[in-house]
Order: C-alpha cells, then sequence, then structure tokens
C-alpha cells in the first residue's frame, strides 16, 4: 500500500503581541494594540510529508518572528492592513506557498479618563479580521467580533415550533434572550471599506437591534440584526452570525409558597441552543 | 487503629442566579442581577462523616433552592445583605451549624442607552462579597472585586533588587506594568459601611492610584493602592491585594535590523509573579 | 434594500449523557458509557429567519430529550451507531430537515480491577464520531479520538528549512517531539467496519508508529502516521491529523556554569505550531 | 493616615520544567519529569512597599532560574525532596526571607510499552507535593494527589437528612456518586518516609475504599478514604480531602413513556456539592 497526502496546511497558532505606539510629548496618549494572531500556510508542502524535505518549509518560529518584525510598520491601521501585509510577507518568502491566511484577534484596551498611559481591559469582546492572500488576485478580507454578550429581560418569545411525541417544551411569549455574538462578513468585490468603522457601525446595528426587536425566536433575531447589518454598512456583501442561546430557565418556586412572575432564573452553562446563519442581500 | 475528624465543612459551588426586578409603565428600565453563589456550613457534622448519620445535614441541594428563594425579597441591594441573609437562614435551619460562610460574585451587566430592557456583559470584573456568620456576634463581611485588567505603558520601574548568581534578570527604569486585580477588604468594628459606596470608592482609588503612581515594583504599587483605599473610605479597616504580575517582554529585534524602542512586546502567560499583601491602617 | 438568508443552521450543543448497563447477578459488571452530544439541522429553515415562522422548528430542547430517550435502545454499541440513530430520528419528525449532523464524544472510564461496580476516569482523550445523513443516501460516517497527548525524548529531528532573514531557529537533530493527536477519518464506500475495531487499530498503529519513527519533522511524522493508521484498517479510505507542536525549549544553564545536554526544558503553551494534513490511499 | 503593611507574600507561580534522565547504552530507558512549580517567599519585606527599597527582593524571575538550575542535582528522586531543596536555596541566598514555600505538582506520562523513549500522557491526575520551610526546624512536607475521577454506579445512598420547608430533595437509596479527589497529607514528626511509596499506597487505599465503601454521603465515604489512607500508611499524621459532588441526576422518561431504572443519567457541571474534611489519628 502506499499512502499520499490530501490536504494539507500548517502554521502557528496564539502569537501573542502587544504594540505601544508612543506619543510625543509629556501629555501626549500613548495608543495600545494588543493582539493574538494565527498563521496557515497552504501549497507545495506534500513532500514535506512524503519525502521529509524540509527544503519549502519556512518555520512556524519564523511567522512568530514576522508578527513582532512587521507591527511597528504595519500595525498602523486597522487590523486587516495588518493581515494583509503578513499575508503578503508570507507569500514573499515561501515560493511553496500558494495561500496564506491569518487569523487576528484584537482585545479591547480602554484608556483611563484624564491619564494618557494607563489602561483598562479584561472584556471577552474582540475585534477579529481574516485575510487569506493567494498568488494572484485579491486578498479575501473578512472583519468581525466575538465575544458580545448581550441579554434582554423581555420582547422575547418563542412559540409554534413543531411537536413530537419528545417535544415537552412549554411555549412561551416572554422570556429572556441571552447570547454571545460571533459575527464575520465580508465586502463587495471592488468597495474599499474603511473596516474600523464597518465595525463599528455593523456593532451598533446589532446591538440596537437585538435591543428592540420583537423576537419570535433567536432565528428571527439573527435575521433583524443581520439585515440592519447590511443597511448600517453599504460596503457589506454577506454576514455570518453565530448565536449561542444562553438558556435562562424560570425558577419553580411555587413548592415554596411563593410567585414567581418573570423574576428569578437559573442561568444554565450546558447543553444549550446554537443558531448559525448567513444573511445576505438579495438581488 | 481508629480515625477521627479534624476540621471539616461543606456547602455548595456555582449555583447561578439571575434576578430581574421589573420595572413599572412601559418606559420603566428593568434591573438585572447576575450572581454566583458558593455555600459553606461548618459546625457538629462529625458523627455525619464517623457513623453514617445524615440526621444534621442540610442538602446542599436546599442550599441551592435557599438561594432562589430567597432573592426576591433579599436581594434588593447589596451583595453583602444577600450574603448575609442566606447565611442566617443557614444557622436558623441547621441546629448543628455553627458557621455558616457565603461568597458571592456579581457579574456586571450594563444597561443599553436608550432602552430600559437591554443588556451588555462580557467583563470577567466581578464584584465579591463574603458574608460569615456565627451563632453569636456581628456577621464578618468582606467586600470586594476580582478579575479588573489594568496596564500602564510607563511609570514602572524595576531596580536594586537582591541578585546572586542565578539572577540574569536586567534592571529596567521603564517597562510595561500590567496586572489583574483581586482586591477584599474588611470594615472597621462598629461601622455601617454603605456597601456599594464603598465598592465604588476603592475601586476609582485603585484605579487612579495605579495609573499615576511612580512605580518601583509592584509591591510599592500595592501598597500605593492599598493606602489610596483606606484614604478613599474611612469605614475600611485594612485591604489585601493579591497583583499577579502579567509580564510583558521585549521583543529583541536588533537581529533583524530593526530598533525595539519600548514598542513590541510579548504578552506572557506563564509563569508569572505573584504579589500579595495586606495593608491597614497603623496605630 | 432586502435581506436573504443564506446557508444556515441550528442544533444544541453540550449534551451530557451517562448511561449505565446494568449487569445481572451480584458479580456481573456494569457498563458505563459517558457521552457528550452535539447536534445540527439544515433544511427549509430560512422562512424561520425572515418571517418569524416557527412552524418547521423541532426546539433543541426537544434534540436534548431525544439523546436520553433513544439511549437504552440504540447505544449498545459503537458511538456511530447510536449517532446514526439520532440522526435518523431527527430527519424522520422534522419534515424541513434535509441533513442532519450529529456529533459524539466519549469520555473513557477505566473499571476497577476486582470491581465491577467502580470506575476512574480523567483522561482528556476522547474517542469521538462524526455522523451525517441525508434524505437519501448512505450515512456519512466519520470516526476519530482526540486529546492523545504524545511524547518522545528523542528520534526527532528539524533541519534543512527554508530560511528568509527573520528566520533565526537553530536546526536541530535531537529535540522533544510532543503533540497532542486529534485524529479523524472516513471509510470506503461499501465497507461495513467494526468501528471500535477500527479505532483501536488506528490509534495502536498511530502510538506505535510515534514512538519508533525517526521524524524529520512533524509533517514527516503525520504521514507516517497516517500511512500506518491506513495499512492496520483496511476498512479506511483517508486519515485527517492535527498535530499541534507543543514545543519544548532546551534551557540555556550555561549563564550559571551547568551543562544541559538534553535535559532541562521548558515546555510551553504559547505560540504553538500546528500541522493538520490528510492522508490517502493512493491510486 | 497612615497605612502599614499586614502579612505579605511574592513569588512565582506556573513554572513549568520538563527534565529528562537520559538512559545509557541503546536499550535504556529515559526517564521523564513533567512538573509545574510555585514559589512563595515571606519575610522582612515590608518596607519593598513601604519605601520602595527593593534591595531585599530575590526577583521571581531568579526562582523560575533556580527551578531549571536545580533540576538535575535535585529531582533525581520524589517531589518532596526537589521542594526541600529550592525552599533551602531560597532561603539560602534571600537574608530577608523567613519562610519559603514551594508547591509543585507532576503529570503523568505512562512510558510506552517495547519503547525506552516515548510516553503517553493525558491525564488531569497530578501528584502534588508542598514543601514549607523556615529558618529554624524542619521542613514542613504535605504529599498529596489532585484530579482523580472516581465513579461507582451503585453502593452509594444520601437518606435519613434535615429538613426544612426549602428541601425538595429526594431520599435515595441507591444513586451515581463521582467524584475528583483532591488529597494532602502530612506526616509524622520524626518520621523518615518514603514519599512515593506513601503516595501509591494512600491512593490505592483511597481507590478501592471507593469502590467497596457502602456509602450513606460524601461525608461518610471520605471518613472511610481518610481511614483506609491512615491505616495503609503509618507515617500519615491525618489526610485531608476534597471531594466535590459531581451529581448524576436520572432522567425522567415518564412523558415518552418510558422506564428509566437506574440506566440515563445526566451529567451536571454546576452547581455541585463540595465536601472537604480532615481525618486524622485518634489518641
Amino acid at each position: 500500500m502506499s499512502a499520499v497526502m490530501g490536504h494539507n496546511r500548517y502554521g502557528k497558532d496564539g502569537i501573542r503581541l502587544v504594540l505601544v505606539r508612543r506619543g510625543e510629548g509629556p501629555h501626549r496618549s500613548d495608543v495600545l494594540r494588543d493582539l493574538t494572531v494565527d498563521v496557515r500556510l497552504e501549497g507545495a508542502f506534500d513532500r514535506v510529508h512524503t519525502d521529509a524535505d524540509n527544503s519549502p518549509v519556512l518555520p512556524t518560529d519564523t511567522m512568530r518572528s514576522t508578527v513582532y518584525a512587521l507591527a511597528q510598520q504595519h500595525l498602523t491601521g486597522p487590523l486587516e492592513d495588518f493581515g494583509a501585509a503578513l499575508a503578503g510577507r508570507f507569500l514573499d518568502v515561501s515560493p511553496a506557498c500558494t495561500l496564506a491566511e491569518v487569523r487576528l484577534r484584537e482585545h479591547g484596551w480602554a484608556p483611563l479618563v484624564g491619564d494618557a498611559h494607563a489602561f483598562v481591559g479584561g472584556s471577552a469582546e474582540c475585534a477579529t479580521a481574516l485575510v487569506t492572500r493567494r498568488r494572484t488576485g485579491p486578498a479575501d478580507t473578512r472583519s468581525g467580533f466575538s465575544g458580545l454578550l448581550l441579554l434582554k429581560t423581555t420582547g422575547s418569545a418563542f412559540s409554534g415550533f413543531l411537536r413530537d411525541e419528545l417535544t415537552v417544551l412549554a411555549e412561551t411569549d416572554d422570556r429572556i434572550l441571552a447570547t454571545e455574538v460571533t459575527a464575520e462578513w465580508g465586502y463587495l468585490a471592488g468597495s474599499t471599506p474603511a473596516y474600523d468603522v464597518a465595525r463599528s457601525a455593523v456593532r451598533a446595528a446589532m446591538v440596537s437591534t437585538f435591543a428592540v426587536h420583537e423576537s419570535r425566536s433567536v432565528q428571527h433575531t439573527l435575521h433583524a440584526m443581520g439585515e440592519a447589518s447590511l443597511a448600517a454598512c453599504e460596503e457589506l456583501d454577506a454576514v455570518t452570525l453565530q448565536l449561542p442561546n444562553k438558556h435562562h430557565v424560570l425558577v419553580d418556586l411555587a413548592p415554596f409558597g411563593l410567585s414567581n412572575d418573570r423574576a428569578v432564573y437559573v442561568a444554565t452553562d450546558r447543553p444549550f441552543g446554537v443558531i448559525e446563519g448567513e444573511v445576505r442581500r438579495s438581488g
């Protein structure tokens, strides 16, 4: 028997970069960037596996060095531009590479009011970007964010669903709706989006839609959030949303002689519903 | 050989409670409380272990029920008051119990501006409280918070330290200082603190001190943050701080012909320094 | 503007099932199964999103109930058979569903020698399966395992790789090689594999190959492990491996006047290399 | 107002050490040790905080170096001996230090049968040790382990407990009992224990007792496991056990017309009971 390689790729995960752009003068603020970067390369790497020929392999340690070496010159604006510079660099130095993918997450830090050099962090919310470059053609750029926790105490129902003999779920016209938004979107061909403006617009559209939408299901809310995002940013082509349903279960206090009119809930961990979908422009 | 019981206790960890206090009228805001509660009881429980006599054991499942059953009536203000009600209840219903300890963490949710019923969460920062009650005497109440990430890009040095033959650390007069603050404090005997006011005052004092303090070491900053806390809240007796040193290492870019004047850092995970200490009033 | 749905699906994650099959008679052993199950359905669900029409939606709570309700009858053998029963059930009861996917992980417990009813667990290693069924055609069944930690203290080199001006990694002819194997494979069309026999054979082939293979790179080892798996189980079509490179860095003890001849290493967390590839039969 | 230091200490957490002791000759096995080490120093460090005087501070980076520098000479036997050497070293080089505490966890790797240089890992179970040394007097040595998952399918009851009006838990004479054992013990003054022999004996005693004990409560099992440990190792003074009660809840399948005679369970995450206690020799 002989074995051949199918699809394969390699890279580095979890490259942690903090970049400080120093302000000038005693009262100028510093800018703080805090990123985690993952890299993947694809291409003519079969013989690395089959023939132990390492000559095409750019070491993953070099991917790490590259992130640090390019940061000062190329991490001056949106995540997406830094990702494009990194992916381009990998194509330039690795002849065997035909596709370079760079995934970036930026961890938020808020400057402390009144101080130009101190920051507070701690949120799970990240800005994200995924940049893919090939030998020819434009970069494929996707933007997004993750870790945004949203909860509404009313304005969410779930009823009229399919029932089989194993269905015991009660219908409800008023439940807590809670989720942790992961969103990612691409851009219309030929557009030149301002990535950070787009991300802010999409996030704002999603948050305000979540708040005011009369939800009939998580799916219903997903579509509304996607539609509002497309309306808020005309360069967007389509947006993909992952919305776990972080269930909050009303506690039965009747055995204790107590009422519980949508007041006392258990926040549950597992299992949880997962709703995933893409919303795109029609026509 | 015979074996006897030494110190023992039991309880329930990870009780997840979400309480919604509904506003009245269409434009009234809801109040959202999101807590995780741990309970421990101590007392005359030796024979449960040695003689399989369960008659003194209030089930840990009942501790869970108690948190939910008491929430509407007793979680109307600070965490500390809810903890005191819970601990008191456990002493009341369990004759064998001589000490009841309740630990509470509150997960933050910010109301969305312009909407009275939607909230955004996602921060690792929690308000904390630890309430201990015995059969006689006042409750021992400790307040705190955890998960506050702080980072400053300048104003932190570390030099003049002890060196042995295994010491290779370079002295520095300007490094990144980053930490995740865990703080806990007690109150002067006889004081009647407004717990939430105290927590806000302590947090504000710690954050602003961290920002402006010219740090000579994490220990030095710990003392300054503790001192500022005592000054900011006169009911405080003493404050305990845990300050992990989340190291940021300047990357050597010289091999690549690049300068790195306090710009490009690696954020490291492990190992990390840990500085722990109590700061209390003198005299 | 109008927004339409692209690809979408929904389901339940993290359904935790423990099944005990009781032995008969005082000396008969119990069988313990400990699974985590995830479910996804795809199909004609667009109008759930766009029109708030819930009539096609089998609730995710029902997916949970289904796992528990089918366990006694259908979890009598391999994971894959239970997955097929679940996926078939979802197609049966949901007219809108065109594709049902069930992912299963089984957590290992070893019976204690000499006792028929007690078990020891604690390993991160899981058996895995992914079963996908459509309205017509056979189920697509993939088997695998995850969480297998392997380390070898010698017999691993990495040299002759591509160098650019950012490459500082030294070549080595003897390093520690450590990884956490995630493996998944499919079966030849028309084969009727004994899934548990296949999994044992593949695991054994991978482990012994890892041990004795003279590795020139992680990619080289990946191919050897894949090839050995195909040889060990003739029903296998192709096997996909994910091999993170859990770097162990030799500590420089020279500043302390100590030698370090491949003895003292730092086990690092992040970043880490990732090698992913499929090995399939040729011809 | 003036603020003074109360109790304070500092150190390093998460020092990751892998030590390979090379066998000699082609067929000699290597020995693999994989440790995580935490260090704490206490002493005359107040002025570090109050006066920014760093002269007494041995850097935490040096603690890290010390673990690596001492490994080859001192990690030749039990964890406890390595901990004692480290703690002694810190007292030697730090004049301000009056107490040095070293906590060690060893992660298990099993050699692959038939190969002298490859290992399989992946268990959450660790051997643990905590060594505390002061300027005078013997070291205080505590041994233990953590992460041992045990489950029994029968032989566990819980009934006859205290009931109040919030108690809804049903009594049971046959439930699943599952826990993750954390155990730690000290030794009789003047004893010279073989630490690894003691750990093996205690672990074996605990596991076999868990298996065969007719449990009336987790507390009851805790005492039996502690008593068996003291009997199994005569140098032991007292043993402390932490036994979380990893609840398995029988699923109600009656709504589906199915019986469930102790067969189908939900393994729950949170909340969970916690039973903690010390068992010591009487008289």
